[in-house]
């Protein structure tokens, strides 16, 4: 292969462009979903069920009271009012967790607290604001009418056993880990988050940190990526700077991971060693992409990671991240593949010209309710991403937007 | 005070409710942001900014080749195309990074690499793709006619020094952190992480992972209430459950935090606790409050910490927390006070009937893009909220909504 195979773009340049479609189309059919693992379910929140969740108990397990109140008889509080206030004997209480021996009958009360059992013989809970102090500390006065299971929740009313309360691919909300903990589950099979390596190169970079000096610049995607692989829920490792040598970059592609992004060293430049090293070692299958920014951006394989190689451009880096990158690592890890930003339906203040051809990532400002594209003169502007709200995606066929059409923008 | 404060309502009843308004405004004049502590900026995403950052160098700091190609004097490029190829002299290279003593006359071609420092003499890059090999390795034909500065980034065309970049109150985004980074910033200010202790009561609870079983349930509210917590940016603590006694829920409400959430015990049973602790050792500010689920929810404070009482119901404790706790943990860390849910309009697909004088907390699933409420009976089904998509709020002064209604649907 000499210096590299037949494809070598380096100082020569792409001689054609994947479009984002087919860019798109690859990742859908080589990220695959990362394999199942257990967890605690105090560590399950955000994460992707694997499997669906059966319910082997019934919830509540037991006739539980819903008010702090009386347990009574419904038939003995027929006609009650403020008016007309009906007695009943107090013959003990009952409170959550206790099993209680009592026994009520007609003419009882019971006195009971929010989730207890209720006790045999009672068919409702009369809260403690519907009655008043009876003539006696063992007397109470009801003053409303109550029906039968009033206040009062049946044996598996919240759940019932052998019911399914979650099923695969759903990502926990706080709220559903509160579900499994009271049917008693403990642990849960949730897709393994996706490692994922981060590869900067560059001889110009200082790590992040550093002053910028001389000829160098700071290294600002890694602090991003990592950022952005932590949203989308992958596990980020980025040991530092890698150097502009094959030897060094060869060995990061081959870590120990399930995805790999080599940022930098990924165009047609002499000095970008990454894509004829992916197309050495594993599979280039894209390199050069209809797209503005990020047209020099790559994917492929290697054993079974996926390697993306990102601009070293900062925005270049952001927008490859976003179309392709991040859409693998939220599918590995069993999330939907949809952009995690909201987005607002919203007219243009000025018109937005682009090229047949080519999709553009063009950041936008809202004002007053309305789209402000950036002026922006390069991919290395990224102050252009943090004075952005969001950003406007003009798809190939089109060649811009008129002022006043409305458009759709992706909140960052 | 013998067995509590004169507003003690335990076994009484709530003799008045708050309105949610007054609650709000409870919270946003007691919510104080926390102070600021320094981070990394490897730690900083999803922090929010205590202070403006403004940058003290040029980014980029010299002039900056923006692709692979060669350094030229535009002037050399006048009438050149594929049809006028216009030959110019290799005279050297410039890599990222490096200090070059080249300098760049007319007729005369420095090959470089996206990121390096442009040489003197020259005024743009011509792309490696708008030229074609010379008849020799020291040659290369020019095949486009360039302007002056093309594909040069100038000094600080990204951000110019003394130059304001973030403003104090951001939540800092993947690419702000990239843009610190360049700028040579390793630590920044940001408002520290509300500490917030869970503090769950409740003899008949047993902790997240047993099996129910007699009369116990499993605590659901703490592994939820952990997940909305971290979800808002606070730091939660919580050591086990409490027993129902006012030593161990006093020790409990001391806790050197934040923020104080109680969960369970704040009603107006006789072994609610919470509420008359408060009072005793601190302010019981609002006990009571105008809204379904949640009615018995409180708050107030301990010293320096808030204190916010949630129903022991998991609906009402998710509601109360939504509703209250949360705004305070996001004003504590300087967020936005806003609810972090997603919302969108949508037509009501049947009436949904609430009570003048009380907030409703209605989940509702939606259905071919209208909105079905859940029929719910209690504030205990839990379940309602995972099959729920979001909910609706129905504000005080409404009746509740026709069918066909448009509403605003919060989605979990």
């Amino acid at each position: 292969m000499g210096s590299g195979p037949p494809s070598d773009p380096r100082m020569r340049g792409f001689s054609r462009r994947t479009t984002v479609d087919d860019a798109l189309r690859w990742i859908s059919e080589n990220a695959a979903r990362c394999e199942a693992e257990t967890v605690s379910i105090l560590d399950c929140c955000g994460r992707t069920l694997a499997q669906d969740v059966t319910s082997r108990v019934n919830v509540p397990g037991f006739r539980r009271a819903m008010m702090d109140g009386y347990a009574i008889r419904a038939v003995d509080s027929e006609g009650a009012s403020a008016m007309n206030r009906l007695p009943v004997r107090i013959i003990g209480q009952v409170l959550p967790g206790e099993q209680s021996e009592l026994r009520l009958h007609s003419g009882e009360a019971i006195r009971i607290m929010t989730g207890a059992a209720a006790p045999e013989g009672c068919d409702c809970v009369i809260p403690v604001e519907r009655t008043e102090k009876g003539d006696d500390d063992n007397q109470v006065f009801l003053v409303e009418s109550l029906t039968p299971g009033k206040n009062v929740a049946r044996v598996g009313e919240d759940i019932s056993a052998d019911n399914t309360v979650l099923t695969t691919g759903r990502v926990l909300r706080p709220q559903d880990v509160g579900v499994l903990s009271s049917i008693g589950v403990g642990e849960v099979s949730v897709v393994r988050q996706p490692r994922v390596r981060i590869v900067v190169t560059g001889n110009e970079l200082l790590p992040p940190g550093s002053i910028p000096r001389d000829f160098q610049i700071v290294d600002a995607n890694s602090p991003m990526l990592a950022g952005l692989i932590q949203r989308d829920g992958g596990l980020s490792q980025n040991p530092g700077i890698i150097p502009d040598n094959s030897a060094a970059i060869t060995e990061a592609l081959h870590d120990d991971v399930d995805i790999v992004l080599v940022s930098g060293g990924s165009s047609v430049g002499q000095e970008d060693f990454a894509p004829s090293l992916l197309a050495e070692h594993g599979d280039l299958a894209i390199h050069g992409i209809a797209m503005r920014p990020s047209s020099p951006a790559g994917m492929g394989t290697l054993g079974r990671r996926l390697v993306f190689l990102l601009p070293g451009n900062p925005v270049s880096c952001l927008c490859a991240y976003d179309f392709f990158a991040g859409q693998a690592i939220r599918l590995l890890g069993g999330r939907s593949p949809n952009w995690p930003y909201r987005s607002v339906q919203l007219p243009l203040r000025r018109k937005l010209i682009s090229t047949v051809g080519r999709v553009d990532y063009a950041r936008v400002q809202l004002i007053d309710d309305q789209v402000e594209p950036l002026a922006i003169s390069g991919a290395s502007v990224l102050s252009s991403t943090t004075r952005a709200d969001g950003f406007i995606v003009i798809p190939s066929d089109s060649e811009g937007f008129p002022a006043d059409q409305v458009v759709e923008v992706f909140l960052y």
